[in-house]
């Protein structure tokens, strides 16, 4: 795979303007993510364009900066389209070499920083990648939060389910492992899940293991149809897969989720992302 | 745990102003992670403040409206400052109301999506929540790779490593699970790992299942005293954790790693993010 995450397969021909078709730069002294993040949002706004994405992290001294200012001149005379850039560069001499290029720049610290430090009344540190040092707290508990993540996949060990801080229920496929682990990896909650199998169906009841923990307890659930199609990739044609199979299993997990007073959440439509900060919101109530 | 991420634990008293603690709100009409991950990456650059972080996702109607700028107004009668908002919302109508407060508003769209709407020709989408849809190919791809590193964490599985874009070796507890994870979920990487184990150590070779993949095969150190704080919590005064345990383990993982001439991150100081994208920049080459 391409890690430049170069989405556009179409390839820009030199000197002819295709406008449909643009390069955007992530640039910073730092990870990058930040950047990323925000670019990403801002893209998923611009219907009918192709964007190409580059990565350039840590980007802190001249050498690389000239480097960086080589590719971007080399994307804009290629294509006569000046390409975008969104920054976060807290360093202002790499930040005004860069600026000697022709490009589009979104410069996320010096629309931010400025007021920001006017409104604070202190100056900020211009310090680079601290959004992500290691020493901090929440740092530290966000590791432990996705080691929790792991150990409790898939129902894999309940000796400590007192201290999660949400446990999810659900069928298997239906989205549980990848939900746990943006909670664990994005908001640092130690999350377990659980799946439900067919003992539990033929009992009707959900696991003993998991009622205990009522008040953290979080279904998620998924069409039949969909989850079909995601079975199916993993095992065709299996009764697992079966269009039957997955309509019996929702049916029947969310028949015990509603007589349990479990509140859940369908992945159908829904993002990882959606769902993990409805559950947050779900859980401070 | 308080999901709302109080990092604070002052208290602010009515009336009485404290500037060394402040109040930062995350608003958008979408999940707000956006905001979020901005607004951290801007904060730390603020020494000496406490920093109270509330989250208001999917404010996307009037009532929820209301209820965020409600919120706003009392942080700002109780603490006699004005608040932070970092915002994301595409909806114009909302954006006015809650500009009806007084605060401080870092508005990452109305900064960004104008310029970007000249620069690009057409008008943005407007809509709310797309960066994190369902249905693109990127998506899809992440949750692969997300479900890929949890089925290859820590050697559980080599049935599909010829499908890895990278597979991490080190000693255990080096930081290889979170690193893995944070590939997969945030660049769509399909992130394998396998520990060294004492068998591996007495023969003094990297195990020969990952030996053919040399070209994705990268190693993580750490420094033999932090890793032994890190096995203490784990399994306190065990052999395991011990300091020399722990010295002899680093020292052969990287006399390993020399001698194949495998690259190999240190991550004693550095975070996970940080890692992360240094291994992007690897492969790449």
């Amino acid at each position: 795979m391409n890690t430049t995450a170069n989405i556009s397969t179409q390839q820009p021909q030199a000197g002819k303007k295709n406008l449909s078709s643009r390069t955007i730069f992530y640039v910073s002294d730092g990870t990058g993510i930040t950047a990323e993040v925000l670019g990403k949002g801002l893209l998923s706004q611009f219907d009918g364009i192709d964007f190409r994405q580059i990565r350039f992290p840590f980007v802190d001294n001249p050498e690389k900066a000239a480097e960086c200012l080589n590719r971007i001149r080399e994307v804009r005379e290629q294509s006569g389209i000046r390409p975008l850039v969104v920054m976060t560069m807290m360093n202002p001499e790499i930040n005004a070499m860069l600026r000697q290029e022709d490009a589009l720049f979104l410069d996320l610290f010096e629309v931010f920083i400025a007021p920001l430090e006017k409104e604070l009344g202190v100056k900020s540190a211009h310090t680079v990648g601290r959004s992500h040092g290691q020493a901090g707290h929440e740092y530290i508990n966000r590791i432990a939060a996705m080691n929790f993540a792991i150990a409790h996949d898939d129902g894999v060990s309940d000796a400590d389910l007192k201290n999660a801080d949400v446990i999810l229920v659900g069928v298997s496929r239906c989205g549980k492992t990848p939900t746990s682990l943006y909670l664990s990896m994005q908001f640092g909650l130690r999350a377990a899940n659980y799946p439900l199998i067919p003992e539990d169906f033929e009992r009707d009841r959900l696991p003993d293991t998991v009622l205990p923990f009522r008040d953290k307890l979080f279904g998620l659930t998924i069409a039949p149809e969909q989850l079909h199609k995601i079975r199916q990739e993993r095992r065709p044609d299996s009764n697992y897969a079966a269009l039957d199979t997955c309509r019996q299993e929702v049916a029947s997990a969310e028949r015990m989720m509603r007589r349990e007073g479990i509140k859940w959440f369908d992945m159908t439509s829904k993002s990882i992302e959606e769902i993990a900060v409805q559950l947050i919101q779900a859980i401070n109530k």
